[in-house]
């Protein structure tokens, strides 16, 4: 799934939730969830943690609709190097 | 992009030095993300929030990486409801 399809799926289901919320409270819910992931991190509870990784994803994902910014645009600005064609950093193409 | 091209990107340029660094420190480098993104967002500054949501989304990949967390893989576990077809939830599907 793409990063900009993810964030637009929470947009569909959470958005008239987290706007009725407001970014401040919907902020605090993200790191509520990060507090969550370093519990289960700093208990050695591995099971979950993938779990709580895709809360905090999907938190950020809310608070950035609330605030409409584009996450896929942020990462790609920030981390342009990967090759669009074997999708690899750096390069791994075979030669042509 | 896709989550799981995102979070190999990060592995092809980082998981070297986050292998030597370790996940307990990889994981505080996030907690410290998670930290800048909080402060810009108290002091009202919008302008750096979507590279600083970048940054934290990036260092999730990282301890994801070392701890081989499929985070495209959660994502989808946890938020299994958009239609594969109009990728919108509720299916927004022209009647067929």
């Amino acid at each position: 799934m793409k990063i900009k399809e993810f964030q637009k799926m929470i947009g569909d289901i959470y958005l008239a939730r987290d706007a009725a919320r407001g970014p401040d409270k919907s902020f605090l819910w993200l790191l509520e969830e990060v507090g969550e992931l370093t519990r289960a991190y700093r208990r050695g509870e591995l099971e979950p943690l993938g779990s709580e990784m895709a809360d905090v994803i999907a938190w950020l994902a809310s608070v950035a609709n609330l605030l409409n910014i584009d996450l896929e645009a942020e990462l790609l600005r920030k981390y342009p190097k990967m090759c669009l064609l074997c999708q690899s950093v750096p390069c791994r193409c075979p030669a042509r």
